[in-house]
């Protein structure tokens, strides 16, 4: 353990591009990596052996929906979120923050942290840096995230930058409340919305602090993805190559790529899960509905070239049967194979950063997007 | 194959209780069994592995569901009922008549079948015996059921009667119209309500006409379990003992081990999943309700005795926590353990029955069922 509390092992670069290897309390993470959510104390719809199976290294809890239920305490109390979902790999925590601002009408924010009212029962809570490093100690996350503001968009400059300040301050409150231990870590968030300048400074103000690791907050909130690349463009350079790198909330096959190839190490995202569940499956070739009528009698899988469970015993004629019934394992189904598909975009970046065919990789990746699905029967 | 369709094997009896040995086209199901109910191609929220994870040799479809959506022509060009919902094991289907009974206002009985409108549509739609036959091949069930009509309860035995006469007429011409082949069979359904002359004409006129199993019907319909017992009394002798029994939509642990006592093979029952799904679970104790608060900080798990995954890896506070946030998992790992916990039944039936100690077996039973859950923390 170099000095952090996390260890990170940068073996390979392509580019901006780097393949890593993260080492936490509950095990290995190999970067870039795709976190799936487990919102509250589970990935939607799947075992965990599910989740494994995918893939899956690391996943998400979200601090919001755990500390209104089951409760931080009564986690801690019954072993930890690993032991009580029964994950027994890394496992990272939000702040809770994010979610908190979502409520708008029920939160208030002071200096001091934000008080809101629970959408379960309305009863008041408060969430400071020192309460939301307390709760993700009580979960017993390996990755902590400081408490930030995550800035609206679309905010004015001075409004970014009053935002990011803010978050600044807490997130060096953040620090010294945060319990070090080896194999756990802290990670600080970048924010300035879409200016270059303030990025820039919130990276340096992040780095004086000293954290295991740097996210890039306040994106994927209706942007673009060209905005995006250029608010990474602006401040990825700015980040410890030593550390790893984690853009929040992001996001379509296509973000991740254009990501990793700036830099950027980790992702979490429901999109595979929410998508599953509503019977959108992510291709090679194309995003589908399997709502669609065309698939009522297809025999093929949705992806002729996914070795998924999914893709290796069900139909696209059965996957939309399902859908129709409003059968529960549509999306249980539907679910496995976006994750499995992530997971698959996840590993092939591996190899090509390792390979040093990077470029090669996300040329193909194109190539196959652009194709669109397979032609109708 | 004796000349049937099916090959039975009686190897053991203890009492009336028999333990057999059924093969099909899709393998062997050894009895006495619990059939898992699979409505509409899919045992809700659960994978086929983890179906057969349970120790389920054969499951049940139901061809009212399976013809109207996705339709039987559809599921037979997909390759039949097996391929479309990946189980390769034994299938049974029911004839569609116990459904489409319960419509009331939407069907109407006559000699020649019953019409109907869809439930989901309102279409109308025809079933009769030969109609029934022909469905449940292109579904491809292993066990063809005779259309029958399940008589109402309470029943006059004067309306008990004409509904059983035409009920063994509709058994004739489903023999008529049912394909022959080998592994593949037919069952005839006793009808009679609660009259054991009635009972016992309707096995006389089935035994004439032949089948390759009989089962008996019209029970588990409010009758309550004495009444049920005693009609199984007044009918089972009159079966042929080289046949299996199946008895209809039963039932609760203490019904099955009961009607196995008086000499049945095989049952179906939406009991373990249906409750599961609601929060029921059953265990050798008690059944218990895991929404209850009491369960919410309880680190056991909901059978301390039980091998299955659910009990193996999770505790009651995360299964009452997953109830109370309506997150899918709950619903999936209650259905699991439901389901494990009936096929253990089945399995310690089948034991004791070999080694002769099917009355210790059911004394056991019987203690622990009186024993009560669990105490509180």
């Amino acid at each position: 353990m170099s000095g952090f509390g996390l260890d990170y092992d940068v073996q390979a670069t392509d580019g901006a591009a780097r393949r890593g290897r993260l080492t936490t309390a509950h095990g290995v993470v190999n970067t870039p990596a795709f976190m799936t959510v487990g919102t509250a104390g589970t990935v939607k719809g799947l075992t965990t052996d599910q989740v494994k199976d995918s893939g899956a290294e690391i996943i998400l809890g979200n601090t919001y929906h755990l500390m209104l239920r089951p409760g931080a305490e009564r986690v801690a109390a019954l072993g930890g979120l690993h032991k009580f979902m029964n994950w027994p790999g890394p496992i990272l925590t939000d702040s809770g923050g994010f979610q908190v601002m979502s409520l708008e009408e029920l939160r208030k924010i002071t200096e001091e942290g934000v008080t809101f009212r629970s959408h379960l029962d309305g009863t008041p809570h408060n969430l400071t840096p020192e309460r939301a490093m307390e709760i993700q100690e009580l979960l017993d996350a390996d990755i902590t995230m400081a408490l930030d503001e995550c800035t609206p968009f679309p905010a004015t400059e001075k409004e970014a930058r009053e935002s990011m300040e803010r978050s600044m301050r807490w997130a060096a409150r953040c620090k010294e409340a945060f319990t070090r231990r080896p194999g756990y870590g802290l990670f600080g968030i970048v924010q300035g919305s879409v200016y270059p300048e303030l990025r820039h400074r919130s990276a340096e103000a992040l780095k004086e602090i000293g954290f295991d690791g740097y996210a890039v907050g306040g994106l994927a909130v209706g942007e673009g993805q060209e905005a995006m690349f250029e608010v990474l463009d602006a401040t990825v350079p700015h980040l410890p190559a030593q550390r790893p790198r984690y853009l929040m909330g992001v996001g379509k096959p296509a973000d991740i790529v254009g990501a990793v190839k700036r830099g950027i190490d980790m992702f979490d995202c429901v999109l595979p899960t929410r998508s599953g569940r509503t019977g959108q499956a992510f291709t090679r070739r194309a995003t589908l509905n399997i709502l669609n009528a065309r698939h009522r009698d297809d025999a093929r899988p949705l992806d002729p070239d996914c070795p998924c469970p999914t893709c290796s015993d069900y139909s696209r004629a059965y996957l939309h049967h399902l859908f129709k019934a409003k059968e529960m394992l549509g999306p249980i189904l539907l679910t496995r194979h976006n994750l499995h598909y992530y997971q698959q975009i996840m590993a092939g970046l591996r190899e090509a950063i390792e390979a040093g065919r990077l470029e090669d990789f996300v040329a193909d990746f194109e190539r196959q997007a652009a194709e669109g699905d397979i032609p109708a029967l």
